[in-house]
C-alpha cells in the first residue's frame, strides 16, 4: 500500500560489492584529471596501449608484490575496463567450448556468465568451510580446463581457502595442465589477523615451469566502480596471447583513467584511501554486529568476518520454516531494506538460506535502522 | 645499412585511420575533466550505467539525427568502449556459431576478427564502384544473417554506396530477417559534394515495423583514439538485450569520460572540432595530391576524395610488374615511410595492388618529404 511505498523509499541498500563512493577524494582525484589531461604525455597517445599504459603497470605490479605477494613484473599486468572484462577475456582466449570449468558454488554468478559466453560449462562445485572441494570438482569433472576461486574470501560465503586445498588446486592444475583463475575481488579490506597471500604467489614457490595461475584484481571496490579499471596478472608466456585477444574485444583499455591512477598510486593516495576506508568499514561491520545482536537475534545468524564489504547472515532455522531467503528478501524491500538472498548465487543447495549484507556504503545510523526495519520485515 | 636505419627513423607514418591528435583542445579536454570530476554530478555514479550516461546518450542522438540523418532517439544510443567492442557485441549477440556473415572484400580487418570470435563466419563479398555486390553476396551466402557495410566511405576503397545498393541491402535484410551493420567510421571529414545520409535513416523512410540496421560510431577519429568511447544506434527492441550482453563482457562503460564528452559536445566544442580539422585535413589532402603528382607519376595513381583520412594510391602497372604492393610497402619502410598495402585488407584479389596513405595526422611539409622518399623507394 502506499505506507509501504513510502516506507520503502526511505530504507537503506546492503548492497553486496559497493564501497561508499562518497568517501572518495574527488578533489584530488579531479585535481589530478585536470592538471594531466590539459598536457598529456606523449606516452600515453602512444605506448603500449593494448596492455596498458606503462606506468600504471607498474604502479599495480609495485603494489601487488608489496601487498598481496603476488610474484609478477610489469610486463605480465594486463589493464582492463574490470574484473569482468579480464574474466571474459580470460575464458575466450583459454576456452574451447564445450570445456568444463569449476566454478564455486554458491559463487559469483559474473562468472558463469562470461563462461557460458564462451560456449563452455561452468560446472559448479561446492565450497565447505576449507573453500571450493577439490575432491569433488576432481569427481564432477575430472578433464575441467579451468578452476575459478576466490580464495583469500571466497565470494559469499567469506571463507578463507586452506593452504592444503591451495596446494591440492595446484597439484591438480599444474598435472592436468588446468588453468586457475583467482579472483582477488576485495582482499583490500582485511580488517583483523594475518594478511593472507595470494595463491599465485603460492605457485611460484611451489612450482617450477609456466604458471597456471591468472591473478585477477579490481579497482571498483577500492575507489568507485564507475571507474571500469581492472588487471589481469598472467604468466608471461600468455601475455601477448591476451594482448591479440582483446583486439577483437575492444582493441585496447581507455587511457583517460590510466595516468591519473597511476600518479593516484605512486603518490600514495591510494594506500592512504584505503587505509581511511578499512578502518570506516571495520566500524560499520562492527555497529552491522551490535544492531544484529540487538534487533535481529533468533532471526539471523550473522557471523563476523575479517575481511571485506559484506556480512553473511543465515536465517534461523525458525526462519527459515516460515519463509525462503528469496521470500526473505522480497519482505525486506517491502520494508525499504535492499538485501540479496544467497540462493540467488548458489546452483543446487537450497538447504543454505540466508541474506547478503553489504555495509560498506552505508552510515551506521541507517545501519541501526536498517536492522530494525529488517527484524520488522522478517517477524512479519 | 646503418645509412637506411638513420633515414628510417625520420619519415612520416602515413597511418591509417589516425587523425591528428595535437591538434585536440586538451587545454578545455583538461579543464573539463577536472571541473566536472571534482565535483562529480550524483548521477553519474548512478544511472542509466550500462547502455551509457543518459546526457551523452541524448547528445549523440541529437548530433545523429542532425548531421547524418539518423533516425534514434537516446535509448537506442548505446556506449561502447570503441567501434571495435561495438562490432564486437552485436556479432556475440545476434550470431550463432557457423553463421555466415556477409564482410566487405576488400574490408576491415577487426571485422572479421569479430566475426571469427563469435565462432561465426565472415563470407568475404566483392565490393565494386557502387559498393558491396548485394548479387554476389546473395549467391556466395544467400543464409546470412547479417551484412557489415562502410556504405558512406567504404573502408578502405573509398566507395560510397548507391542508393540502388542501398535499397537492395535493406529489401534483402528485411526478406531474410537479417542484419545490417553499418560503420559509419570516419564520414565526419567530409570536404566536399553532398552530405551522405546514413543507411540507417533510409531504412525509416524504406520499411515499417522493426528495423534491421545497427548503426555503429565511434569518437576515435574525430577526437583522439586513446579514449575509447564509440556508441551503437540499435533498433528500440533491441536495446535490452544488448545491455544485458554487455554484462558478460565488461559490465558497463567507464564514465571517466562520458560526462566529459556530454560536456563538450553540448558546448559545441566538438562541433568546431571537426570544422577545424576538416579544414586542415583537406588542406593535407590536397598537399598529397600535389606532391604525388610531382614525385610519383607513372609510380603510384592517387585519386582524390571527397571523403575521410586517407587515400587509396594504386601502384601503376610499371610498378606492379616490378613488385607486389606489400614489397612495395616494406621498401617505403625502409626509405622511413610507413604505409598499408591494399592486399592486406584483401581476401582473394591480387589484382588489386595499392598502398593507402593516411595523411591526417602529418603536416604538410612532411607529406611532400614522404612523397619525395616514396618515390625513391618505388624506383628502386
Amino acid at each position: 500500500g502506499a505506507r509501504e511505498d513510502a516506507t520503502a523509499a526511505a530504507g537503506p541498500a546492503f548492497t553486496v560489492g559497493a564501497p561508499d563512493t562518497g568517501q572518495f577524494p574527488f578533489d584530488v582525484w579531479g585535481r589530478l584529471l585536470g592538471r594531466i589531461w590539459r598536457r598529456p604525455p606523449h606516452d600515453v597517445m602512444t605506448q603500449g596501449r593494448a596492455g596498458g599504459y606503462p606506468p600504471l603497470r607498474r604502479a599495480i605490479a609495485d603494489y601487488l608484490r608489496r601487498v598481496r605477494a603476488v610474484a609478477c613484473d610489469a610486463d605480465q599486468v594486463l589493464i582492463t575496463s574490470g574484473a569482468q572484462q579480464a574474466l571474459d577475456l580470460v575464458v575466450r582466449l583459454l576456452l574451447d567450448p564445450g570445456d568444463a570449468v569449476w566454478v564455486e558454488n554458491p559463487g559469483y554468478s559474473g562468472l558463469r556468465g562470461a563462461v557460458v559466453a564462451a560456449g563452455a560449462t561452468p560446472v559448479p562445485v561446492p565450497v565447505d568451510a576449507e573453500g571450493l572441494s577439490i575432491r569433488d570438482g576432481r569427481r564432477l569433472a575430472p578433464a575441467a580446463r579451468l578452476a575459478a576461486v576466490t580464495p583469500s574470501h571466497q565470494f559469499p560465503l567469506g571463507v578463507v581457502m586452506s593452504l592444503r586445498r591451495r596446494l591440492a588446486l595446484l597439484d591438480w592444475a599444474h598435472d592436468n595442465d588446468a588453468w586457475i583463475v583467482e579472483d582477488d575481488y576485495d582482499s583490500e579490506y582485511r580488517y583483523d589477523g594475518q594478511p593472507i597471500a595470494a595463491l599465485q604467489g603460492l605457485e611460484a614457490s611451489r612450482h617450477g615451469g609456466p604458471g597456471r595461475v591468472i591473478y585477477v584484481g579490481t579497482f571498483s571496490k577500492v575507489l568507485f566502480p564507475a571507474l571500469r579499471v581492472g588487471y589481469l596478472v598472467v604468466p608471461p608466456d600468455l601475455a601477448p596471447a591476451i594482448v591479440r585477444a582483446r583486439r577483437a574485444l575492444d582493441d585496447h583499455p581507455s587511457v583517460i583513467a590510466q595516468p591519473v591512477l597511476a600518479t593516484f598510486i605512486e603518490d600514495g593516495y591510494f594506500t592512504g584511501h584505503i587505509r581511511r576506508m578499512r578502518a570506516l568499514y571495520a566500524a560499520r561491520q562492527r555497529a552491522l554486529l551490535a544492531a544484529a545482536a540487538r534487533h535481529l537475534d533468533g532471526l539471523l545468524e550473522v557471523d563476523d568476518d575479517e575481511t571485506g564489504l559484506h556480512l553473511l547472515a543465515r536465517l534461523t532455522p525458525a526462519v527459515a520454516a516460515r519463509m525462503s531467503d528469496t521470500e526473505a528478501a522480497a519482505r525486506a524491500a517491502a520494508h525499504g531494506v535492499t538485501v540479496a538472498p544467497l540462493s540467488s548465487y548458489d546452483s543446487d543447495d537450497p538447504g543454505r538460506q540466508g541474506l547478503l549484507l553489504g555495509y560498506a556504503g552505508v552510515a551506521e545510523a541507517e545501519i541501526r535502522a536498517g536492522a530494525e526495519r529488517l527484524a520488522a520485515a522478517l517477524q512479519g
